[in-house]
């Protein structure tokens, strides 16, 4: 069978390196170039060396270019870039007719203008807007997948607080307002660079909330909620920075409309996700330990009979579900594939 | 000058740990007795090496009695006890005239039914519950601790709550309803027991929810913020189990009344505690680092213009103000020093 | 294809945990059985969340018992039980002609007097010890695993150890005194048990030596190091528990025979292990990073021109290619598989 | 009481905040002056947030320069810089007749061609080697600090190393040779530096030699080594990386001259520092953790009677014993006071 040719640019940072472990693994798939700037020379194993000894061992990082990339034969890219510059090689690459696969926040957004307020700066290519797809598997659905061209991964937060809020959302199950969000998330959802804030020194034993009232992630997380509503929807989100690698749980406080239970909650996730893979409905409360190095979200519900009001709870890895696996499952899906292909 | 006699029961936990290391530097204070039923027999330093060296590395500890802390001679004993336990030494001391500092959940509600409902048994030891001060310095105040005989030490996680809220819904500067908490602790606050699901290889690379929605601590938390706002106040409180040994931050969010904006909370948070020495209202989002082995709660505000509503956070070291320090501070206010005595 | 039927007993340790979750990805293998005492009843997803999804999550555990192990029809039985407890299912095992891979210490010793000299007590099934064979793949050679019977696969200590020192004396390229190791193990190499030693707030920020000088994994180091040198070979060997949930590494210090310089060390390593997959000589020095959740083994060499002695360092995953990983590749190849087989 | 005006430099890092916070306590001193390049005219409080409410949080870091230091009126200067840096500081200081306690590698060698073979350069100021003092009070002796000028203040892994090798040493109660050093350190000795390879993501759940065969700290080692023995001393040394942020343990294994026993080093320990308050001989093997946020060494020796051995461990706080602390203990002898003021 003819594999798929793949490229990875970005890929010496934490998502970047987690794809590139994913899809050398995965069965359909050739990678056939590896980009980055810092790294470009150096084999996989060299800056990777805990790829030593896999079928990618030996390629070579290669400078970042639209040449490097066209002459590679990938059909498909996948963008581990910060945003603004994911846009640089989304548009050429679109253009060439080669399937991108962002993980930036580029593309999430539909709105240029709420990119713009968000981010600070106006959208780089806000003609590919309307082309992208929410690639979230399990809230956009696998036919708004297929075939599609580009292809906006979202972001860690996004998809722990997505997953379990939108179906009863959509259901009527519960009030828009208000929605209170708490979540804590792993030192590499930070990214790999040089920056003091993220020593161990300075991480570990440290708790700390960041990025309140106005997480750039709060962006995507509100347009997606609203449209699950139906109507605009706006959300308390508090991220906090905490000592673990790889990790990220969310606890969201919602008002129940009447009627709902904790088992109401429980059927329409059963029902929204009935043929999806990744998903967890789990009696405990969801521990982030129990999804890392995997694709899982676990989810579970509680009702607080005290204030009347329903606890909700989900755990992803952030360079798992949150990143890199859901971008191959969401490209999996986008090729006819089944989702859970080189992810189980 | 003659210093205060002080013994520590159940001084090989790591609040009596910490008790023990707080009071052996305590300029006013001599140790004349430390009990730990499993340590009976061995000396401070053979139980905490860290404290060889000190003037009671060569103190042994003893079975816990009441005879053994009468004989000791000790006019205060601090109590580190589970609950329930602490009770049945508090009554026969009270009733011999010491001077008791319970860190046990046994005296913090005014309510034994309450008490009933949340530690799910009979309170042992209700006429006490009379003389009892809930000994969280700056909400009682220092008048209701001078002198006082039974101090009852607040929890880790009412402390980090209750330090912020209090002043605010004393000034109806915020809704009492909805007021949501997180809180997210070290795992020292679990206690030093033998519990595999306190092992380093299951906390570690671990985030999880636990204990909701009815923690014990609610009980406390709601009693005083129902004092606080004259009215009955219930809250969502969600607590967290995180790895690092030892730290506490909580995310309040709450609903201000018209025209409360940040600096409203600020100048309130200022003017109820001008005089208190521990409180720090600091211009960034708190980081547990920042009052590790410290007596210190650090708090910032930040108005949610978006949502209409304002994030609280506060900082505290669990076994710090959250425990040991706190209650040596709350026994200094009781013996007429000054509060700081031995904590700076 | 009809799978090969085994079962795991002593499941819900860390290492059993670890076979479980190769076993069920093996695609040679069906789980018929998974004991544990204390989480007999429940099933494997309820003890194990984290393998929620899995083909195996619902098979429940079983007390461990002669009877059911015969009658899950299991035609292998890894044991991963206490040294003592392991025997006592080995011997009617191996009676009944079922094959038996075993994690314990119980039979990797040649020598009974030694095992009481290390063990303390009087070895349990003596008579077994002819048979088993050492598993240690790269050291024992594959043909001496082809068929066995009884696997006694060697502990995390001695693998990190004896794969970079054993081609060294055989082609006796280092005189065989003095050798000096120094180890550091993460804490999951001490197991899921409730002692208060292994809490999270007591390993975290503790860097501590443990078990010197005779700790019971010298037994095993020596009797393969003086095998390998063909005389008796006595070592200083000092473990420390350093704060990681997975990962160990091992340095040591030995005296290069005449000429024996780092080239002519990495040529032995390659030379020794040419066909071996899980075998890498890194450059730089090794990082248990690397190796997490892996059956590989990184080592390096350095010369010491000042002190005229060599330095070789090792890394692995204590419960990777020191535990479960390592039991499936020999496993493997004692049937007659490719070695990786489940394994990458 | 006039106390004595001190002035720190290079105080942003990790080294120089611990000095801070710890001269901010002394009683006998006052701190005049801080300076930073990165931080100048930041207030100590804004950089380092847990000095808030301490009686230097107002205080304003400058821009390093030897004008400033001089107007500042400080009468000691600590210099908490990178070698080679710190010379062009002390020798103006000097000059001026300024106490300088130096906490770099500058003038801890006595030969500048050994610096300059380690360190890669030429000594900056050769001139002022001579007036320097070791300034490892346990080893140097407080005589040779009263009143001293220049003190070199040694690094965290000499300090582990040399407090129980050199009175052994000096006994004649070991042999020069061999000696087998293994070092694990915490990553706070690696400094407050952006920098990928010290990030939490990439520290935690690794452990990882480095700076083998030669580290830096090796000569300062030897040269205190070779001064004990009365010859050339030649050791391996091989420190490793692991994650804690402070803590250091080493684990060194000689050869003991005829008689010499556990009992005969613990004499010589005992018998060499019996009028030290910082040294601590243990029954049990040292933890880093029961040292941390202390000036404490704790020290314990084991025979390995298998090899005919012995095994020397400590344990430090490499921030501690092992840099800050260390340097006021010092300091406070060159002043003539007693080696504890401040550190207690």
């Amino acid at each position: 069978m003819q594999k798929l040719r793949t490229a990875i640019v970005g890929a010496s940072g934490y998502s970047g390196e987690e794809l590139v472990a994913l899809l050398a693994r995965h069965p359909q798939v050739e990678i056939v170039a590896v980009t980055s700037r810092q790294s470009a020379g150096q084999t996989v194993a060299e800056v990777f060396p805990r790829m030593a000894g896999s079928v990618i061992a030996g390629i070579k990082f290669v400078e970042p270019s639209l040449d490097a990339l066209k002459q590679s034969g990938a059909t498909t890219v996948f963008l581990a870039l910060p945003h603004g510059l994911a846009a640089e090689f989304a548009a050429p690459l679109r253009k060439a007719g080669i399937q991108v696969v962002d993980l930036s926040a580029d593309f999430r957004l539909k709105s240029a203008d709420v990119f713009a307020e968000f981010y600070g700066e106006k959208h780089p290519a806000p003609g590919l807007l309307a082309e992208s797809v929410y690639a979230l598997p399990e809230i956009c659905g696998s036919d708004a997948l297929k075939g599609a061209g580009l292809l906006a991964c979202p972001g860690c937060y996004p998809t722990s607080i997505l997953v379990p809020l939108v179906p009863l959302l959509r259901a009527k199950l519960i009030e828009p307002d208000p929605i209170v969000i708490n979540s804590l998330s792993g030192v590499s959802g930070a990214g790999r660079k040089a920056d003091v804030a993220l020593l161990f020194a300075e991480c570990n034993e440290s708790l700390r909330a960041y990025g309140a009232p106005k997480h750039r992630h709060l962006s995507e997380i509100e347009q997606e909620l609203s449209s699950a509503a139906g109507e605009k929807v706006t959300v308390s989100f508090t991220p906090h920075l905490v000592p673990v690698t790889r990790g990220m749980v969310s606890t969201i406080v919602v008002k129940p409309t009447k009627g709902t239970d904790a088992k109401a909650v429980e059927a329409a996730w059963h029902g929204a996700y009935k043929d999806r893979t990744f998903i967890r409905v789990v009696p405990h409360l969801p521990d982030s330990k129990h999804v890392t190095n995997s694709n899982f979200i676990d989810m579970a519900v509680r009702e607080d009979a005290r204030t009347g009001r329903l606890l909700l709870f989900s755990a992803i890895d952030n360079l798992g579900k949150g990143a890199a696996a859901q971008a191959v499952q969401a490209f999996n899906i986008s090729q006819g594939w089944d989702e859970t292909t080189g992810l189980v």
